[in-house]
């Protein structure tokens, strides 16, 4: 197993211990729920907004706690959702006047934990609502899903809670935000390659070097199909077909498009799909005014990108341009 | 090939022509001279600064472009140097009264093309100065270098002489600076695995399953010694043992630490490596107070990391808390 990694049963503690120590005075890791969460929170004049998942899709999401983002991050080990009495003892360290927000990709182990974690919050009088994110058009139903899955489009529900959370917007507000970013959020991926779980020590799935996974989940659960491996703009073009067509985004609409790599592609070849996939919604009178290209949901090392298209208007440039601080700093 | 790519030949334009559709009107994309500039400069109130190098090592340089940080970035083709005309022509289009600053990685073929693409430009009256940054302490000479290696901690040199630069430094000053920042800086990397450069299609080199590369290049040059593959903790303990000794760092010292992925690793496994760099460092009285994680300068798709120390003072600290912007974004 080519990893960085010490006892793989510690592969999660130890990844958040070292955010811990990156970001002093500003996040705080708790070992006794394995969490991660702001200093400064709760504030009583601010919803707390937690993000629970598996592990492994780092930035997401304990990567994404910080100022106009999470007040707080609720990881379960690699691939496994958070146990539900973390969830549950998060909520109650992260309790406000105004609600406590929890923001769920749809897998139906990690709706399982919140759900549960969230009755037994609410018994204790705090107040809780919850958003489910299933951006990605891939598939119907899924290995871990009902539903459609929740992927890297949930960068955009985060960020534009997590702004208007700064502002004083009230819980119920933040929740019709939050799905109204959902309805206007669709992605697709791909990989080139398998993953490694540490614990596992050998690659998730079998991929043959001359195979690819079209619309592959961050788990590695199947895709729509397994095809001959492609050229980037091949690539590229069957992603955005199925991802345009499925809102559908139309000519005259004003778009953000993200290019995610999945953890083993270098973003050089991020920017490759990024261009293609740019000229080809201009060519469909389609006006990307944002662009998000690099790691923001990943699949542990697994090669391979998702395109995500959110369909703008004047209230989410103004969130997405809100200020926000997260742990990953480039410079 | 796992990659997405279209014709190898074209890979670094493609990235390029990707890198400008993202930042319209923020940065500019010359495919005659393959160069990406900021479409702000050449200003006559600021030292342009340029850096150049082979493709490959993404973010450096060609992201690394915008306020507070290069001007302009003169990229050669993936591991091989800018042609010395590209050189000359960047300079010139870069022209300022208070002059054009190269930084330079300390390879030999990087620094012949600088070097004749200085002597043309001068020959036209542009002023021109250049740091030469080598800043790895694995090797004394190397495949393609007589003396040190430049590699990430480079990144700390251009974000010290831009910020400097934005604030009015003259020529002189930033030479001055850039030295000082390369004299305190040191680093060390190792792989997991090789990468595949696009136009091979196949990796540069071969490395046993079992079995790492200590001190690696970034071009996948021989480092100190090939071992059997070991622990995090005991990977980081070497590379910083051999980081520490060579300034050396002191009880008592301030300093930054960086954790630069080499493109195929996952941010996760980098925290992990942190904070077994960090707590080392702690204890042996070394106080870190800027922490810098990610992808910096990365070597297409290899697994690994280098680890990255920078003496700190108030000047420094003053300068590398000051804006920036490039084109990497995260959120």
């Amino acid at each position: 197993m080519k990893k960085f990694v010490n006892d793989p049963q510690q592969f999660v503690p130890e990844m958040l211990r070292g955010i811990e120590l990156a970001n002093p005075g500003k996040l705080k890791y708790l070992p006794e729920y394995n969490l991660i969460m702001r200093a400064d929170s709760p504030r009583d004049d601010k919803v707390s907004i937690i993000q629970g998942s598996g592990s492994g899709h780092e930035p997401a999401h304990v990567m994404a706690v910080g100022p106009g983002m999470l007040d707080a991050a609720c990881p379960g080990d690699v691939f496994s959702a958070p146990p539900s009495d973390y969830v549950y003892e998060t909520t109650k360290l992260l309790k406000s006047d105004k609600g406590v927000l929890h923001i769920i990709n749809n897998y139906t182990g990690d709706r399982m934990s919140f759900d549960m974690g969230r009755e037994l919050a609410e018994a204790e009088d705090v107040k809780v609502a919850t958003i489910i994110v299933n951006d990605d058009v891939a598939v119907k139903d899924s290995t871990y899903t009902v539903g459609r899955r929740g992927v890297a489009g949930n960068f955009f529900v985060i960020k534009a809670v997590g702004a208007a959370s700064e502002r004083g917007a009230e819980l119920e507000e933040l929740v019709t935000l939050g799905e109204r970013v959902n309805s206007v959020t669709r992605t697709m991926g791909m990989a080139l390659t398998s993953c490694t779980p540490p614990a596992k020590g050998s690659p998730l799935f079998d991929l043959g070097d001359d195979e690819m996974e079209m619309g592959v989940g961050i788990h590695g659960e199947p895709g729509r199909r397994r095809e001959k491996l492609k050229s980037a703009n091949e690539i590229v073009d069957e992603l955005l077909e199925a991802v345009v067509t499925d809102l559908p985004y139309n000519s005259g609409d004003e778009v953000a498009l993200m290019i995610n790599g999945l953890g083993g592609t270098p973003i050089s070849e991020l920017y490759i799909a990024y261009g293609r996939a740019h000229q080809q919604l201009t060519d469909r009178g389609v006006n990307v005014t944002r662009s998000y290209v690099g790691e923001y949901c990943t699949s542990l090392d697994m090669a391979g990108a998702s395109l995500t298209l959110v369909k703008l208007d004047d209230e989410l440039n103004d969130l997405l341009d809100a200020p926000a601080a997260v742990a990953v700093r480039v410079f």
